[in-house]
């Protein structure tokens, strides 16, 4: 089976990715929707505001009666009464008169426009000097300026950000439909992977893996719904496997699957229900020996052992495997963050692959300049030095001191 | 007391805010430590790795007897063993030996390095030809390459990744000491807000504050501890304020606060225990109007009523404060993140204070553009349409079309 796989380039991955739906929807309470993405469009049910509001502090008017008054030849205006904060407004305004308005005040009848406070002077407790003119509808919102009813507000696909509950809350929506938190199985394998509660012996090293990508899936709004320690032994990872593909919408497993080891991972993938093989092996460094497929609809993960691989695996290609599952459909919803920056030092790169380099980041100046973090591939000191990734591209030969590079956080 | 207040720079206001210090600090399990700022440094309790780890799949060998090795003339090798994961070899590797050895594998006595298996043909089984020469060390990790026992691993004040979790896993640190989580109390006032629940009858509006700024709290990794509203009342407010003292560690108030209303915030404020007033108007469009000040060690916050302007102040002001009171020393922990963008058309500003402009980024080609949301400061849509800010400097009178601009997301 394996001589039917070509590694994929990165390019062939993101498709295979995207062919990955979102989950079921649930309706959660407006306060608990931070980062969740929406399942249905937010419609308006009322026109937003509701009423005509002053933006400023000043006088509700008839802004003809302002028309050509300057601070040499002011308009004279008769003070009528105050409107009051989230009331209805009794008096009208007619010709001549003028009503004070607080800022988020209900312009009162009669009235169309405000003056702002700056340009008014009060003669006596009934007498207005208007210094400048305005022009009707000025410092005012109408009834709908924001949202017209039934106009749609946010939409499905959209991850929430606090802006987004700010205008539901101003509809009073107070239940929202969104899609499903992503469910990942996060299974560690390896002989010498040892609990971390436990004493390393020489030979043995503690599951890293775990709370890496269990951190990873929580910092993108996924649960790790169950979490396990495998030897490698076909049986015992199999059963694993198995209950984890009853609890969890996507299923990882770390170790296992490079070619010169055993390769246990994909010999269990293609014992579980409904399995196809998607991708064995990705063009890239560090992380080429990734399994991607599917049982059924669950998209089944086998990642590089050393978790520097692991997670730069994660970073470019899990990412997307999640916003996808999460139903997010915007782009700028903020999952991945990075930066510009200027590279310290020339750095070469065998072509036919894209290489993934870790830097560290540090201002020098006002410059923001990105050094590479080099080491051991085996070396987890590496991953934490690091502030961020830069890619390397397939038919590049290498990037140059002084270049501007994208660094994604990680 | 307002008349000794000026209005002040924005780069004053931040260092009043720096004159904050983090909350105390607790002891969480590792797996609740992602986004949570560490209290002490962590240091390694033991070399990391603690044993020689082959970093290929190969032969363990002694270097010297691959020297002068090619494809041409191979040196000739007597395979004596296998190394098995996660236990300590039992054989020693004498000179002309070669032992198999996995990713990951301890290096058996007496070998230096490892000759990738691709470079390895067996001619029977005991029998290997190596076709390429090795360098002592080559394709090893010593014992303490990662980290040597008592080195610094993280710093006190960082802001905890995936992978740092991942390394604390390594050194089997199960239980992390971390600054507390601030507690915020959120409180809107106006006689115009309404509950969210309630219909919004002519002249009110819902309380949009306490959902945007609750959100905007749990994007920093601070927990809304108290949430009120109230009427512009004197007695109920100052009663929700002391409330909010006792249990919070910092209290934000918006609405009330425009010099133009009652400024009922700061004349509250005036009469907690050990007040004293920092700010008293930013140099900001929008959010001129805001209040900072603290009762004792607990910073107060006055923030503009409408949500537009509170929004902001909070993203440049108090996602600083919310990193003081955190801990956070280092700058690329992520908690506010931006991009470069190309701005569409010309900007005007005026001198003499900071504009912030909301933007919305799209990208044409490879060229990720910012173009300016406008809009009436009262409306709230213009927030939501908008990815970003960006910041027009105290002394410049505007932004150039073409030009880049630095901007950070919303």
């Amino acid at each position: 089976m394996e001589s039917f796989f070509k590694v994929k380039r990165p390019e062939e991955v993101f498709r295979i990715i995207d062919q990955f739906g979102p989950l079921g929807e649930e309706t959660i309470p407006l306060e608990e929707t931070l980062g969740r993405v929406l399942s249905r469009d937010v419609t308006s049910s009322e026109d937003l505001p509701c009423f005509p509001r002053s933006v400023m502090d000043g006088y509700a008017v008839r802004a003809k009666d302002t028309f050509g008054a300057s601070e040499s030849l002011p308009a004279l205006l008769e003070v009528t009464g105050e409107v009051l904060m989230g009331q209805i407004p009794k008096m009208v305004v007619r010709e001549g008169q003028a009503v004070r308005i607080p800022t988020g005040g209900m312009l009162p009848e009669g009235a169309d426009g405000v003056v702002m406070v700056e340009y008014c002077h009060l003669l006596d407790e009934t007498t207005l000097e208007a210094s400048r003119a305005i022009s009707p509808l000025e410092n005012v919102i109408q009834p709908g300026d924001d949202f017209k009813a039934g106009a749609t507000v946010l939409k499905r696909g959209h991850r929430l950000r606090p802006q987004d509950l700010g205008v539901m809350a101003g509809l009073g929506q107070s239940d929202v439909s969104v899609y499903r938190r992503p469910r990942v199985a996060i299974i560690s394998t390896g002989d010498e992977i040892v609990p971390i509660e436990d004493p390393a012996r020489p030979g043995q090293v503690r599951d890293i893996n775990r709370y890496t990508l269990g951190a990873f899936c929580h910092r993108l709004g996924a649960e790790s719904v169950y979490s396990g320690l495998c030897l490698d032994d076909f049986d015992s990872l199999k059963e694993m496997v198995e209950k984890s593909l009853r609890l969890a919408d996507t299923v990882w497993i770390s170790g296992g699957s490079s070619v010169g080891t055993k390769d246990l991972t994909l010999k269990i993938f293609e014992t579980v229900k409904d399995f196809e093989l998607l991708v064995h092996g990705i063009s890239i460094s560090p992380g080429k020996p990734t399994i991607i497929g599917r049982s059924g609809p669950i998209p089944v993960i086998g990642l590089p052992g050393h978790v520097a691989s692991a997670l730069v695996v994660a970073e470019i290609f899990l990412t997307r495997l999640i916003t996808r599952i999460s139903g997010q459909l915007d782009s700028f919803g903020g999952l991945q963050t990075q930066v510009e920056a200027e590279l310290t030092q020339n750095i070469e790169s065998a072509s036919g692959r894209e290489d993934y380099i870790r830097v560290r980041l540090f201002r020098d100046g006002k410059t923001l300049f990105a050094q590479p973090v080099f080491g051991k591939s085996g070396l987890i000191s590496t991953l934490v030095e690091a502030d961020g990734l830069i890619k390397i591209g397939m038919n590049t030969e290498g990037l140059y001191q002084g270049q501007k590079v994208t660094v994604v956080f990680l």
